[in-house]
C-alpha cells in the first residue's frame, strides 16, 4: 500500500516571511500603485479586466489552469479544444468584441485550435471578400458552423511570399480553379488550426490563367467534410507535430492533388478573374491595407508591454522575498538589494513602461492617420508603417529577452515551471519570427529612412511636417558635427538623451546612404547596418513617446534612455558623439538612477495590475507566499500520487534487490550498518 | 473508419535539393573536414565515439530516441528510468570509465534518475569518505545496490551554502546524529534523483554539538526502505514537479522530522566528530579540492564546445539548404549567403573552436598543476581556480545564447521540436545557474585579479612566473597610456587583438582597485564592474589559448577576436584604447573576415563530427534531406494516428453540426455553394 506524498503540516518558512517582506516593500514606495494603475490604463480597462476575469475564473472548464504544468501535449490539446469550444460559447453569450478578446487571450493565456479562425480567417474574409463571399463564408464562420484557418507558408517557403509554389489554375471551361501542390516543399505548413480543427482554409496560391502566373492570391477552400470531418478527396491534411511551445494549437499541413474549387472561392474584393473571359482584373492600388498593419503592430507593442510587465512582476516580487546571507547570523538580504540584480531587472520595468507609451502613441497615430486618409491625405502613412515594422521587431525582441532574463534572475527556482516563466517564454517565442521576421522587418524601416534622408538632404520637400524622421534628419543636417554637451551628472537629462539618440540615428542613416550611393555597396552587404539603423530609430521613437507627466514616469524615462544608451554605447562612441569621459558618466548615472528607483520596484510592477490568474506563478505571488505555493504545486505532481512511484518495480527494485543479501533490515526499515 | 495520415508518396522537394546544395558547399571548402576532425579530437576520441555510438544505436532500449518529441513527462520519465537501468547494465558490461560516460551522456543526450548517483553521490563518497565509509556505501553504490543523490540546496536557500537550515545534532549518549528540518524553507529541494529513485542521500546539514554550530557538513542518510522503497519513518520525500527541461530527472525534496542516523553517517575524511567525547576535529587545510573543481570546469568548457558546435551544425547546414527568393524566376539564394545570417552564425563557429582550445588548455594546466602540487608547489592553483570560475560563467553563457541564436536563425522551422534545438536548449539551460551561478562565480575571478593587481603594482612579488594575469598586469603597468596601433585593415592581427584584450582587462582591474581602495566603494556597488572584469579576463584567456598551428584555425582566431572585440567595443572605446576610427575599422574587418570564412562554413561544422544520433535534427541532416525528414517526423505525431483526430466528436462536431441545415452536401463530400 502506498499513499500520496503530502508535506508535513504546520511547517512555516523561515522568518521574516515573504508576506512581511512584500508589505515592507509596498510601504517604501513613493506613490500609490492603485492610483498609478488607473493613470496607466484608465478605469475602463481595469473594469473590463475585472469583469472578464470573473467570468473566466468561475468557469468550470476555463477556471483551473493548473493541469497545464503537468500534462503532455496529448492531454493539453484535448483540454485546449474543450476550452476553445467553451470560449466560442462565451463569446456568443457575452458578445465579445476585439477588445474583450484581446484581454481574454491575455488572461486565459493559451492559444487554442480556433485562435486563427478568429484572428485570421474571419478578418481576411471581412477585408478581402466580396459581399457574396462574406455571406457564404464569413457569416457561418462567425457562428462556428465552419472553422477556418489561413494558409500561406509552405514547407520550403516561410516569410517569403514570392517563393510560394502552390498553384490555382483557372479552367475557363468549368469556371473553376484547380488547386495543386507540385512538389513536397509546396505543402502548406505551420498553418494554425489546420492540423485537427479546420473545415476550411484560405489558401494563398499562385493564380495561373492561360499559362500566365499572376502571383499569390487568396482562395477559400473546403478541407474536410462537414458531415464527418474526413479530408476531402485530393486533400492530404494533418498536424505538423510538436513545437517548442503553443502545443495546444494544431499547426497543420495540407497537400492538394489537383483539387477543383469553384470560381467563387477566389477572394475578389481587390483583384479578380472574370469568370467568362478568364481575364485578370488588377486590384486598385490601395494603401488602406497598410493602415491595418499599423493597427496590428500597435497591438503587438502593447502586448510587449504586457509581456515585459508580467515577467518583471514575477522576478521583482520574488527578488524581494528571496533572501541571501547567513540566517544563523541574522544577516539576510533580499537579493533585490544586490546592485547586479537591480541592474538586471529595473531596466526591464522601464522598458515595459516605454512599450506602454509607444503602444498608446501608435494607436493615437493610427486613428489620426485614418481620419487623414479619409480626406485623401496619405502623407503620414508611409512613415507610420515603416516605424511600426521596426517597433514590432524591437519590442518583441526586448520582451522575449526580458522573460528569459527575469527567469534567470529567479535563480534555481526560475527553472521550475511553477515560476510561471517557462511556458510563457515558449509560447511567446514565435513572435520574433512570425508576423514579419525581426531581422527582415528592419529592412522596411531602414529603406524608408534612407529615402527620407535623401529627400531631406536634397531639400526636395517630399518630407512632410508630420514626419518625425525628417525632423531629426534636418536637425542633424544643420549640425552634422554636434557632440554631446554633458559635462557632469547634473547635465544628464531626458532632453540631452533625446538629442543623443536623434544624432546617432541620423548619423547612421547618413553613413548608410553614403555607403550605398557613393561606395556602391550592395544591399546584402549592408544588412548588419540596416538592422542597427532600424533599432536606433525605434529606440529614439520609444524614448520620444515616453510620458513624463508624472514624476515616477520621468524617472523611468531617464532610466530607459540611460540603460538603452549604455547598451548601445559603442555606437555613440564610434560616431564620435560621446567622449570616453561622457561614456563613463553615463554608466555611473545609469547605476545611480537604478538605485533611486529601487524603493519603488515592487510598486512599479504592482501598478501593472496583472492578476494571479494570468501570472500562474508561485514566485510572483502577490502576497509573497512563494514557498507555500511551490509546495502546494509540487504535491500535485503526478509522480507524487504514490509515495513509491510507478516504475520502481520494473527499473529500480531489480538493481537494489540484486544486492539485498548484503544488508540486514532493522525494525524501522533501515539497513543495519 | 479513419486511417492514419500519410503523406502522398513520390512528391519530391523543389530542385535543387538539399543534398545537392550541401554537396556543393563541401566541394567549396578549403580543407578536408575529416582530416580537421582528427586534428581537433585525435584518432582515439573518434574511435571511441564510433564504438559507443554502435553500442547505443543498436540497443533496443536506447537506440530509438524519437519518442522524446511526442511524449509528456509521464511517458518520458518511465522510458528515462528504463534507459537509466539499461545504461547501468551496459556500464558494468563494458567497464565504462569517466571518459566513456562523458561521451555516452553526450550521445544519449538525456539525463536520467541515476545521473547524480554517478556524478555526485559516488564521487563525493570517494573524495570525502573514510575507507570504512567507502566500503559501506560506495561499493554497493557502484553496484547500484543502493542509489544515491547529493542534497545540498534547500527550498529557501540555493547557491548560498551558509544559509542552509537543516541541522544534524550530535547526541553523545547514543553516538548518533539527529537530522532535522526546522522550517518549511529548510526542505532539501531540487535534488536530482531524490524524487523517485534514491534510496540514500548525502545531506548537507549544519553540524551541532553541544549547542555549537559548526556549519554545513555531509551525512550519508538512508531515505527509503531497501525492501519496498517506502520512505523511512520521519522522512517526507517526493518529486518537486515539472521543470523547463530535464524532466526525465526526478528532482526531489526531502524533509526530516528528527531522524536519527548513526555516527558513521558523517563523511569523515576531512573533519570529523570524536564519537566518545563529541569533540569536533577540524579538517586539515586542503587545497586539493580546488584542483578537482578545475577539472570539473575544464569539462564544462569542453561541453560548451560541444553545445556550440552542435547548435551551429544544425543552423549552418540548414542555412545552406534553405533558399529564399523567387523560384519561378529561378533566383533562389541559400540564406547562408545573406550577410546578416553569416554575421549571426559564423562567430558562433569561432566560439566553438575557442572553447575547444581553452578546454584543452585547462586540462593541460590541471595536469601540470597536479604534478606541481605533488611536489608541494601550490603557486599556480589560485589563478587556475579563479580563471576556471570565470570561464565556466563565460562559456556556458555563450553556449546557451548560441543554441537560441541558432534556433532563431532557422526561421519558422526552428520552432519545431524537429529542429533538435528546442529540448537541447531546455536541458542545457540550468548550466548558467547550477555549479556556481554565472554572476556569482565572477566574483571569485575578479577578487583574485584585484589581489594580483595590488601585489604586482606593489612589486611585492607574490605573483609567480606562472601567473598569466600578473604578466599582462605588469605589461599594463609599464605602459598605462598605451593605445591601439592599428591604422589600416592590414594592421589587424591576432597580436594586435591580444594586446587590446590585455590592456582592457588590466585597465578595468586597475579602475576597480582604485574605486574600492581609494573611493571606498562597497563590493555590492561594484558588482556590475566585477562581472565585466571577469568577462574581460576570460575573453582574453580564450583568445590567448587559440591554436593557430593550422591556417583555418588562424582565421577562426581572428574572427573570434574581432567578433568579441566588436561586441565589447564600448569597453575599448570608453577606456580610450581604441579611437572611433579604429572601431569602425574593427567593424568592417569583422565582416570581411566572416566573408572569407563563408566558403568553409559547412566543412567547419562537419569537422566537429557530431553524429545524427546526437543531433536528432531534421534541419541539421548531414545529407540535406531536411524536408523529407520533417514529413517523416510529422507522420509520427500522435494526432495523425487517425485522419479525424480525437476530440472531434466532443468539441468540433457540435459546433459545426449546429449549422448543418445551411449546407447541402455534394457527392464528393463538398458543401454545395
Amino acid at each position: 500500500m502506498t499513499s500520496p506524498v503530502r508535506f508535513p503540516a504546520n511547517l512555516k518558512p523561515l522568518e521574516p516571511q515573504g508576506s512581511f517582506r512584500l508589505e515592507q516593500e509596498r510601504k517604501r514606495a513613493s506613490f500609490d500603485a492603485k492610483k498609478l494603475s488607473e493613470i496607466i490604463y484608465g478605469p475602463e480597462y481595469l473594469a473590463r479586466q475585472e469583469k472578464l476575469l470573473a467570468i473566466l475564473q468561475s468557469d468550470p472548464i476555463l477556471g483551473d489552469k493548473s493541469h497545464r504544468f503537468y500534462s503532455g501535449r496529448d492531454v493539453r490539446f484535448q483540454k485546449g479544444l474543450a476550452a476553445a469550444k467553451r470560449l466560442a460559447e462565451l463569446s456568443n453569450e457575452h458578445q465579445w468584441g476585439p477588445e474583450e478578446w484581446r484581454m481574454v487571450d491575455q488572461l486565459f493565456d493559451e492559444a487554442g485550435p480556433f485562435r486563427l479562425h478568429r484572428a485570421m480567417f474571419i478578418p481576411t474574409l471581412q477585408n478581402q471578400g466580396t459581399e457574396e463571399q462574406k455571406r457564404l463564408f464569413m457569416e457561418p464562420a462567425q457562428r462556428y458552423e465552419i472553422i477556418g484557418c489561413y494558409a500561406q507558408t509552405e514547407l520550403g517557403h516561410g516569410s517569403n511570399i514570392q517563393g510560394l509554389e502552390t498553384t490555382a489554375t483557372y479552367d475557363i471551361g468549368s469556371k473553376s480553379f484547380v488547386l495543386h501542390s507540385p512538389t513536397l516543399t509546396a505543402s502548406k505548413w505551420w498553418i494554425g488550426g489546420l492540423g485537427v480543427a479546420a473545415t476550411h482554409a484560405i489558401i494563398m496560391a499562385r493564380l495561373i490563367i492561360n499559362g500566365q502566373d499572376y502571383g499569390p492570391h487568396p482562395f477559400v477552400v473546403q478541407i474536410r467534410d462537414l458531415q464527418d470531418h474526413k479530408p476531402l478527396p485530393g486533400v492530404t491534411v494533418g498536424d505538423i507535430g510538436p513545437k517548442f511551445g503553443l502545443n495546444t494549437i494544431d499547426n497543420g499541413f495540407v497537400v492538394f492533388d489537383h483539387v477543383r474549387i469553384p470560381h467563387i472561392a477566389m477572394l475578389a474584393k481587390y483583384s479578380r478573374v472574370d469568370p467568362d473571359s478568364g481575364r485578370y482584373i488588377k486590384p486598385p492600388n490601395s494603401k488602406l491595407a497598410y493602415g491595418t498593419m499599423v493597427y496590428v503592430r500597435a497591438n503587438i507593442v502593447l502586448e510587449s508591454r504586457y509581456v515585459l510587465a508580467r515577467a518583471a512582476t514575477v522576478a521583482i516580487r520574488y527578488s524581494a522575498v528571496r533572501a541571501q546571507g547567513n540566517p544563523s547570523k541574522g544577516v539576510e538580504t533580499p537579493v533585490l538589494d544586490y546592485s547586479m540584480q537591480q541592474y538586471r531587472l529595473l531596466p526591464i520595468v522601464a522598458q515595459a513602461y516605454a512599450c506602454h507609451f509607444t503602444g498608446q502613441a501608435m494607436h493615437r497615430l493610427y486613428h489620426e492617420n485614418q481620419t487623414r486618409m479619409n480626406t485623401g491625405d496619405f502623407s503620414a502613412l508611409v512613415e507610420l508603417h515603416a516605424t511600426s515594422s521596426g517597433l514590432k521587431s524591437l519590442t518583441t525582441t526586448l520582451a522575449l529577452a526580458a522573460i528569459e532574463e527575469c527567469r534567470r534572475a529567479c535563480g534555481g527556482h526560475g527553472y521550475s515551471l511553477f515560476s510561471g516563466l517557462g511556458q510563457f517564454y515558449q509560447d511567446y517565442l514565435p513572435k520574433v519570427t512570425w508576423e514579419g521576421d525581426n531581422y527582415l522587418l528592419t529592412q522596411q524601416t531602414t529603406r524608408f529612412l534612407l529615402k527620407m534622408f535623401r529627400s531631406t538632404a536634397a531639400g526636395s520637400g517630399t518630407d512632410q511636417p508630420t514626419n518625425f524622421s525628417a525632423g531629426y534628419i534636418r536637425e542633424y543636417l544643420n549640425h552634422p558635427s554636434a557632440t554631446c554637451a554633458i559635462e557632469s551628472a547634473s547635465d544628464i537629462s531626458l532632453d540631452a538623451l533625446l538629442a543623443a539618440f536623434k544624432f546617432r540615428a541620423a548619423y547612421l542613416v547618413e553613413q548608410a546612404v553614403h555607403a550605398i550611393d557613393k561606395e556602391k555597396r550592395s544591399w546584402n552587404d549592408m544588412l548588419v547596418d540596416i538592422y542597427r539603423i532600424s533599432r536606433a530609430h525605434c529606440q529614439l521613437v520609444m524614448l520620444s513617446n515616453f510620458d513624463t507627466s508624472v514624476a515616477i514616469f520621468s524617472r523611468l524615462a531617464l532610466l530607459f534612455g540611460l540603460a538603452t544608451l549604455e547598451q548601445e554605447l559603442a555606437d555613440f562612441l564610434t560616431i564620435g558623439y560621446l567622449s570616453a569621459a561622457q561614456a563613463k558618466l553615463i554608466r555611473q548615472q545609469t547605476l545611480v538612477t537604478i538605485k533611486q528607483l529601487r524603493p519603488d520596484a515592487v510598486a512599479l510592477v504592482d501598478a501593472f495590475a496583472i492578476p494571479e490568474f494570468a501570472l500562474q506563478s508561485a514566485l510572483g505571488d502577490a502576497e509573497g507566499r512563494v514557498y507555500e505555493r511551490l509546495i502546494a504545486m509540487a504535491e500535485r505532481e503526478p509522480l507524487n500520487k504514490h509515495n513509491v512511484a510507478e516504475g520502481y518495480n520494473s527499473y529500480i527494485r531489480p538493481l537494489v534487490h540484486a544486492g539485498k543479501h548484503n544488508w540486514k533490515r532493522g525494525g524501522d526499515g533501515r539497513a543495519r550498518l
